[in-house]
């Protein structure tokens, strides 16, 4: 088929351009005689590349000179270690929200480093919601306070910044970084698995406040020193070098769509949409708090289980991808994060609409 | 200008074909209406990409069933750590052959967990050659015994491989996998990273004798853990899908062009011709002991080092790229793996004849 609307949750679309320009410059990157994914990580057109990258992701995410932005490998489960083994220091307690899987799957790896301090949790709401930051119990002795912007399984979103205090904020921003403005002054370290807004997996972003560098234990494989990756500009090995240069372009794209404020209004619209025909269809439901429902990955519901498969069939058919919901949460789920356009969501709605319409 | 050779240590020059099919399928695969790099790690496709590309690197390396194969992030450099943190078991020491560069990184990294020790090295012949095993100080307690059987930067390789009885034998392959047929039955583990022999960097490939599963120390990162990553397919997380689908255009590539016999025959006739040539000529020197040249890279001088300059500006005006030494070694450096074609040593000879003719 021609390009279809790909809603998977990761890895997932990218902006056609993007794959345009990669596809343009397989073979020879301008002139250079050879592809990127055959440059030297240490030649002067790689280097550049890379910088180019680095520069145009601080100026779309907004991070001072603070803060060391790394390119690492090995994904956000990665970091799930990595976190605790750097920013530990000399204490031994890390507080953690649980609102959903991703939340304890950095909760469980935590723990075998840290005692870990659940300081609120969702499961009463059935991660439905956000708990009110009145109510969490954190320890002004914790080493940092990680939290999870976005649920990327459960559909769930923050609408707020917790508030730390002295106590480093630390967030998996994976399924939300450059999707809306944000003030990284307010944390200690974010990080991001590329594949849903940066580029393809393999890469994992992290920005983290300089002051933070260095506390690494002594257990910490060097791979995972946050300062010596900082110190040798995410060069102390080979870096993922055709992903940090397929990122760079998403980067340059974002730029070109007018940055993360113009991003955060067309996300907000995409999802908007979404949102109010699923709440004003009796046939489809989703089940999050409005507060907490998350821009980029909305799961739904159909009135009768029984139909999801010609539903997904019938997507299939229309070239809507990846519709079908995680195996844990079952039903629907669209993940409509920056790449996907908003003719795709309106291709969605249509579907479902005449989907409820004939077999409502 | 058009496709140059590139001589680069890594990442390194890919086989023009692999490249051209990339371009072909970028921005959709196979009628999936999408790039590959945009599919889930679960869905159908990739899952047949992954299961293909293991299959048949399988048959190339000759990997029994008593063996897992595991694609995981974190290159080489990872594998420092991740090898005395899985392999150690009860036991606390380990055995290591420094040959160059890359065995002392990793012997720096092992003795972070381990007691390592030096059972033989180069360093009395300034690292121009291979102790012979006769006179290597192996412990039969060690948990394993690791070497490097081809040093990219030294430009020295193993012509045989040790013997290390019941202790299991590890071994870095990242610069010369599939570069000759190998008897994988002698080893515990092989680890490659991709991005001399397999594909871009992101991705190192590892074989290990599933006996040597499941001894992880309890400090390990879930990451790092091959058992976790084996009883998961390498899908813990998500892995460097992209990476993995170039490796596996590579392994077809390998296979039409004969399989590892046709490369290492291949392989052994472009090293000899620049070999000879460098012998056959004055201005031209190689230090390395005749019987451990490495295959793969071929480090030379010049008899005059002001000369440098010219001869690299020279090179790169015909098309010959990357060709200036590792600045720990001076000099030159070609590197001709599986992707450098024959008609690239030639040019390469014929181009360093005229310079020599000219200059010397």
């Amino acid at each position: 088929m021609s390009r279809a609307y790909n809603f998977c949750a990761g890895p997932a679309t990218l902006p056609e351009a993007v794959l345009k320009q990669a596809r343009e410059e397989m073979l020879d990157w301008r002139g250079s005689g050879m592809s990127v994914m055959e440059m030297s990580h240490r030649s002067d057109e790689f280097v550049e590349i890379a910088d180019t990258a680095e520069r145009d992701f601080r100026e779309l995410a907004g991070v001072s000179d603070d803060y060391a932005v790394l390119f690492m490998q090995g994904g956000a489960s990665s970091q799930f270690a990595t976190i605790p083994l750097n920013l530990l220091g000399d204490k031994t307690q890390a507080d953690y929200v649980n609102t959903g899987i991703w939340s304890k799957k950095a909760i469980a790896e935590a723990a075998r480093y840290a005692e870990v301090n659940v300081v609120a949790t969702g499961a009463d709401a059935n991660f439905t919601s956000i708990p009110e930051q009145a109510g969490w119990k954190t320890n002004p002795n914790a080493a940092y306070l990680h939290y999870t912007p976005n649920e990327t399984i459960g559909g769930v979103e923050f609408d707020f910044v917790p508030e730390s205090g002295d106590v480093p904020l630390v967030a998996d921003f994976s399924s939300s970084i450059l999707s809306s403005p944000l003030d990284v002054s307010k944390f200690g370290l974010i990080y991001a698995g590329a594949q849903k807004n940066i580029g393809p997996s393999g890469l994992v972003v992290v920005i983290i406040r300089k002051d933070l560098l260095g506390k690494a234990r002594d257990i910490t494989p060097t791979m995972m020193n946050y300062q010596v990756i900082a110190e040798n500009g995410s060069m102390y090995n080979t870096p993922a070098t055709y992903s940090w240069y397929l990122a760079g372009l998403v980067f340059k794209w974002v730029k070109a769509q007018g940055g993360v404020e113009a991003m955060g209004q067309l996300n907000d619209r995409k999802a908007r949409k979404l949102y109010d025909f699923i709440d004003g269809c009796d046939f489809y439901a989703n089940p999050i708090d409005a507060r907490f429902r998350s821009r980029m990955n909305v799961p739904f519901t159909l009135a009768d289980d029984a139909l999801n498969g010609d539903f997904l069939k019938g997507a299939d058919q229309r070239g809507l991808l990846n519709l079908k919901g995680h195996r844990s949460v079952g039903g629907m789920r669209a993940s409509i994060y920056n790449a996907m356009p908003e003719a795709g969501v309106d291709a969605l709605i249509e579907y479902m609409a005449a989907f409820a319409e004939e077999r409502g």
